[in-house]
């Protein structure tokens, strides 16, 4: 990445944020004589050693008691289509029962045909991702019933605010994709939901994308659309992942029907299914971190298992979603000490199975104070040092993920920002050093002026969207802003910034009348 | 550190902040029914591995520009004394001259003799601090010129406040020590104001303290102070470290006559001197940051030598406080990208050279919001993993050192508390494994009321003082509290809780004797 490349993301995202801000103390308003450059933060590495929490003899005694509880425990399939591809790869499956039990070796021998990685195509092939290794990878927030923004407040879920986060993704290259719908549209007819909030995410956006495992039919017309939105043949998608699905099991120890038909659907095709158990220490799963991780690992390698039983070699990544519960209240707790520790130690099992390991962002906060900060950098913290390749829920979770905050996902792009410049290599060249430059000023001097620092000041530092470095006199005269108010700017001046990617007029006419006749059609059945 | 050790932190500390709050929504009622247990936090140790962002190649070329900065371009050394030391010790010293130049073999040869790790004893032996190897310390602010809380706004450093901030780091054991005046206070003269908050110190806290290095008749009385504090001979003290000053370069390549008098009165009676180049990139360093960390590390090496020349195996800190600045502004920034890679760096050379590390706990902003909670974990974050021996400022630091914030005080203990948690190791004993209690759960059901979880909850997870985890009709009907007003409200009931330490009435007697006289005699000449 070019410093010329740098600079041009500074004067674009933050002109307004910052440097505006900065000359004209207090002022709100925004320059836009620039745009961003669109090749920023793509395909970032982390070249760190990855943070071990774990020792071989622990990581072993969690993987075998895992392997334990599939073996003697078993999990509940409530799929009777799955449970008879289970007893066909060589499960123990007892007719009319739920209850499917695992041998370890059979396990692990399904286990050892998952990819260590793979690229996850979107529409635009400059926003292709590349998952596993040291790869990492950033998707917005998703599946928020609620949505909140400091002037409408918290509010249910609706098409307009969805659309607003689409294009918000859209508009800043650290979020590398989006990942389900970031805030769930109620006023759209459960129906057809899938069919309008999927075809404005190719619309407006031209990154990768989710779909909802919540029915064949769902998986089905998610497939179509991705495939239409690139343009290809279905043989084409299914070399390459365009599509990926989160698969939850039902801690504990359960697999429900539309998950394990998500996986059939998903797998059986090639697309991606990242198989995420919501391991809560001391709800669904022991209050122990680590027995909470023996669970996760084994609702995990189940589920895993089971793509591979669809079709070996499909697309996988190994979800990891272990936190804790405040045991004053039940209230689940993120971005805490012992959700840092559950994360890095995940990142030990993926890497144990060779598995690309997907992690979240997480904060509990009910609004954007440092709580909000605290909980999601510690969450930040704990997914690089411990090898996350994929960050869901990257940008706007808030409210342990019941509301999607427009202010806090401007927070959280400018902390993955950071986290990004911080995995930058530290350039060690001869004239990084600088001991020409230390000649020249000499001991008492500065570095104000001089060559080096000319040269150099508009890109050596990451220049933040939202940090307040004015003085206290200008910043108190400015009315005390709060890096809320900041966000609350600056999402607002970036919807008004976002311009609708290039879609090709016939794939778009495609989509539509996709949309229209499966529309016509009714959807898919509900229960409203 | 026991579970019993932890419910007794969890109830003593944070039984009004987190507990009560919860049980009758939006009280502010403070149940006082428990106090600190006195032993939780103390002898932190950090065993996770040691990121490095510096290959072996590249450390060496900082060291050797360091080396050469030293020997070819030289520091200016103001004061006569240290000059002649310096000469004594085999440097390029001119008569008439400031400028010093140094063989870097001669330099390599006196950090040689510097002790990788030493107890600074405090005079509640409980309360020694060991300070190098795994070992982690946290120091409270030091030297702010103006202090603020919510209630009262920010204002000038006063003896009331400073009071009262040296009650609150006498209140958490996470808190190691305090670390300098954590605010000024100009209401008392500079003539005598190091006597009465010295002694305050001792009083008001039992832990290990600061002086000032500021003419060396202050390093002098703080020395007496420290001695009579401890109840000890000057021989014993000498022998035991029980008071540490911070050595500040003005950078570029300057130690000016008080910073080098307080390396000889101190390294002379085998106190600790934590010499730290203040190196802002871009301004009194180079704008890049490896160059700032050559810049850094010259001047370490410089100071920390002749702490050897003075006394050789005097301990010592590498102190380590290179960040950029707002290139728009020149406005100082911290707990930035840049910083982290800095302070990480930082660590590698200490841990070359085999000296404790002092680092920061940093941020720039003007108020308890997200970005002084993302300002600070990012800045723990880079400590942590990069192994910082001594965190300065680690509580209360706010506004990029300008201001002691009261809120930012109980903010950052809640942090370092978390740091503490994530470093305590994973239980991960076949009991912890829980592999009975998912066996007794079974697919389907829950872990609340089962005996595994019964038996742990009350210690299973860190109580945060100010995460608020309540639901958000229950926060909203509470008025929608923040962090900030949360923190406002325990910095006060802790100082309702304060007790001060026991001190033996004759050291108190002798105490106030040294300093009545040292008054009467006029304290030290001042300017004023």
């Amino acid at each position: 990445m070019s410093d010329e490349e740098s600079l041009t993301l500074n004067e674009a995202q933050i002109a307004t944020a910052t440097g505006e801000r900065r000359r004209r103390a207090g002022g709100r308003g925004a320059e836009r004589s620039r745009k961003p450059s669109g090749t920023k933060y793509l395909n970032l590495v982390n070249n760190l050693a990855r943070t071990e929490l774990l020792s071989p003899d622990a990581l072993d005694d969690i993987h075998e008691a895992s392997l334990t509880i599939l073996e003697e425990i078993g999990m509940d399939i409530i799929l009777p289509e799955a449970r008879e591809r289970m007893k066909a790869a060589g499960a123990d499956v007892t007719p009319g029962r739920e209850r499917v039990r695992f041998d370890r070796n059979m396990i692990m021998e399904l286990i050892a045909s998952i990819p260590s990685n793979f690229t996850l195509h979107a529409r635009n092939p400059m926003r292709n991702v590349e998952i596993g290794g040291r790869n990492l990878v950033f998707a917005q927030v998703a599946s928020a019933p609620f949505v909140a923004d400091r002037d409408g407040g918290r509010r249910a879920g609706n098409q307009e605010d969805f659309r607003k986060l689409i294009k918000l993704a859209q508009s800043f290259d650290i979020i590398h994709m989006t990942g389900g719908y970031p805030v769930e549209p109620i006023d759209i007819h459960a129906s057809v939901r899938h069919l309008d909030c999927l075809s404005d995410i190719v619309k407006l956006t031209d990154k990768a994308f989710h779909c909802y495992s919540l029915g064949q039919q769902r998986n089905l017309d998610a497939i179509e659309i991705a495939r239409i939105g690139r343009g290809i043949s279905m043989e084409q998608m299914e070399r390459e992942p365009s599509l990926f699905t989160i698969i939850n099991s039902s801690s504990p120890l359960r697999l429900d029907g539309p998950m394990l038909q998500g996986i059939i659907e998903m797998s059986s095709r090639g697309q991606v299914v990242v198989v995420t158990p919501f391991t809560l220490a001391g709800a669904m799963a022991p209050v122990t971190i680590a027995g909470a991780l023996v669970q996760q690992n084994a609702e995990a390698l189940c589920g895993l298992a089971f793509t591979q039983m669809v079709r070996k070699g499909a697309p996988v990544m190994y979800g990891g979603f272990t936190s804790n519960v405040d045991m004053k209240t039940g209230a689940p707790a993120f971005g805490t000490p012992e959700y840092m520790k559950a994360v890095i130690a995940g990142g030990q099992l993926a890497r144990r199975y060779g598995i690309p390991y997907r992690t979240s962002n997480t904060n509990a906060s009910n609004t954007l104070d440092a709580q909000a900060a605290y909980e999601s950098a510690l969450s930040l913290w704990a997914l690089t040092q411990g090898g996350g390749n994929f960050v869901l829920h990257a940008a706007g979770w808030s409210e342990g993920g019941l509301t999607a905050s427009f202010e806090k996902f401007i927070l959280d792009v400018d902390m993955l920002q950071m986290v990004a410049e911080f995995l930058k290599p530290l350039d060690v060249s001869a004239d990084a050093l600088a001991l020409d430059a230390v000649r020249d000023v000499g001991p008492g001097g500065h570095y104000f002026g001089t060559t080096h620092t000319l040269a150099r000041y508009e890109t050596a530092f990451y220049s933040p969207i939202l940090s307040d470095w004015r003085n206290n006199e200008t910043w108190t005269e400015a009315g005390s802003p709060t890096t809320y108010d900041h966000a609350n700017r600056v999402y607002k001046e970036t919807l008004e910034r976002y311009e609708r990617p290039p879609l090709d007029p016939a794939i778009e006419e495609e989509l539509d009348a996709f949309v229209a006749k499966r529309k016509a059609e009714g959807g898919v059945p509900t229960d409203f």
